[in-house]
């Protein structure tokens, strides 16, 4: 299947939407989704052009699967989190909803079943709260 | 939270207990779930000892990372699958069940819903089977 560029998270890359950015470099971009299904839901994304899973570049998979690893660890730690619940969907019978292979990190506490995906909105000056939180985990 | 070597997945890497392998090099091996979610449910594991996300040394992420999408390609295939879901889940609250990290890879067909964990046992020879195919797409 091809890539294609309009998808919402191309359009976050190219600066063309804004997102609550946690973490960023040469290969990967990290930001909450500003429908989570628990507090602190992150997503992480190659910057490079891919579709998901089937057809991204080995090295920008490591480079994903590497930023993911850490905001899992500062979620731990700015939610108090108990656990980590990370999926990841390849196509619409996938669950794939955005075109742009994503990885979501999601921090989970015992006895608190996820929201459904795309159930809730989050306010905005929750999701910057939480996100300058997750920034200084990570970068501080 | 430490390493317990006596889970099930150790056993299984120890040789202890038998697994329907479909991938194996020095750093990763990959089998069908015994209860699968759907037809052709597999596991990518590290061979070095890790409890999830959060403790795993980078390049033994990547090392799983790279055979996973190796194995959901060759799913695609062997299943005539649409779509693949990915989960990773961490420490109980995040839906851990077996802690030796463990990356779920599941074929996926429009409008069929996964059944929900460990809800069904699928028969051995069934899992030979798909194992057989699977490993043939993998190394042929």
């Amino acid at each position: 299947m091809a890539y294609d560029p309009g998808n919402i998270f191309a359009m976050i890359l190219r600066g063309d939407i804004p997102a609550h950015k946690i973490y960023e470099d040469e290969r990967v971009l990290a930001f909450l989704d500003i429908m989570p299904r628990a507090a602190g839901h992150a997503l992480v994304i190659p910057k490079a052009p891919a579709r998901n899973l089937l057809d991204v570049e080995p090295g920008d998979l490591a480079a994903v699967m590497a930023v993911a690893q850490r905001v899992a660890q500062a979620q731990m730690q700015v939610f108090n989190a108990e656990g980590i619940t990370v999926t990841q969907h390849n196509e619409k019978a996938g669950g794939q909803e955005v075109f742009h292979l994503h990885v979501h990190v999601i921090p989970r506490h015992a006895g608190i079943d996820l929201r459904p995906p795309l159930s809730y909105k989050e306010a905005p000056e929750v999701l910057a709260q939480q996100a300058a939180q997750l920034k200084t985990a990570l970068t501080g």
